[in-house]
């Protein structure tokens, strides 16, 4: 069996990240997972350990720094985010695609953990639209969508650091986008090898 | 407008490459092209200059050799066969995806004048499977399937020196993987920084 694929997903907020693989892990069905991440916060209502959140304590979260597992992590506010690398690579041994949607920042220090990771970075048809987008959630005053337009722009400067860009402008062929990146690099050469020793078997 | 692609695309004899990739020129419409082989035989009946190849004499396509202007080249009984890189490159500015369907020899040289050439290798499920296929052509003698055998084997060694391995165990599955990896390297960094630029406009 061949290891699965680690796809790392980042978009300015905005861009519709997590509406596109939602939509992806739906069509992958069992082949493909989000990883989950661990915070310190509290859990909230309705939400499961495991499931939306690993939850733990600062101290716990502290020494899965310290001993290098965790493959990226931020403190927002009083808490710490991040990815704890464990279940992702018992993913990946079972051949299953994961799927880490995650900043910008956090990116670097996931490719030093697993270089072969597939990078793909999301956009929207243009600032202006990403712009309508922000003001018809409603959910942010003038002053927060102007500072994340500002973080959006410095965001996208470093769009080439990825593998592949993916406009999101039709969520359909979003969707079908990343389908296609990730059915490619199934199809690469160093994927294949199992599949190359399969056909000159008996040769 | 992107420079188009460049596909590579090899197989042993009895792959089905020529089927996959008609069937992809289908489905790609006026986005994708078949690159026109130059030889040296004579024009048969039913065959167009330009169409099914372009028909030189000798001296030119020697002349064509001198002068750099041949991607790859073969000599095949008394008679030259290789592809012209003029309309090839004539192509690719125009933003067409061009196939170039050749020997494992030839893959080569055109990574060398193409670097950003994409190979493909297509593979049969295996071995036995490929006999059955020639077999089942009946035109060949079992001393002339037993050849293509050998040089089968031969070819699937150099499988490593292609991008993408491609199966074409059901027809169908093969062409979509074909077009999933064209979709994907269009979306790859490289072939996005129009688009990049486009989305930064009024930034």
């Amino acid at each position: 069996m061949n290891k699965g694929l680690l796809v790392v997903v980042s978009a300015p907020s905005g861009c519709g990240k997590d509406t596109v693989i939602a939509k992806v892990l739906d069509k992958m069905k069992n082949d493909a997972y989000l990883s989950v991440s661990m915070t310190t916060r509290q859990m909230r209502e309705g939400e499961a350990d495991g499931v939306n959140y690993y939850f733990v304590s600062v101290e716990e979260f502290q020494e899965n720094i310290r001993k290098g597992e965790m493959l990226e992590y931020t403190c927002y506010g009083e808490n710490y985010y991040g990815t704890p690398v464990g279940p992702v690579k018992k993913l990946l041994n079972e051949g299953k695609t994961v799927f880490l949607i995650i900043e910008v920042e956090g990116g670097e220090n996931v490719k030093r953990i697993f270089p072969e990771a597939v990078k793909i970075f999301i956009v929207p048809p243009s600032l202006q639209v990403l712009e309508k987008r922000l003001r018809s959630r409603a959910t942010d005053s003038d002053e927060a969508i102007k500072a994340r337009l500002l973080i959006a722009e410095t965001e996208f400067r470093r769009a080439c650091e990825y593998d592949y860009i993916v406009e999101n402008d039709d969520l359909e062929d979003a969707v079908n986008d990343v389908m296609a990146i990730i059915r490619a690099e199934q199809l690469r050469i160093n994927n294949m090898q199992n599949k190359l020793r399969e056909v000159m078997k008996n040769a």
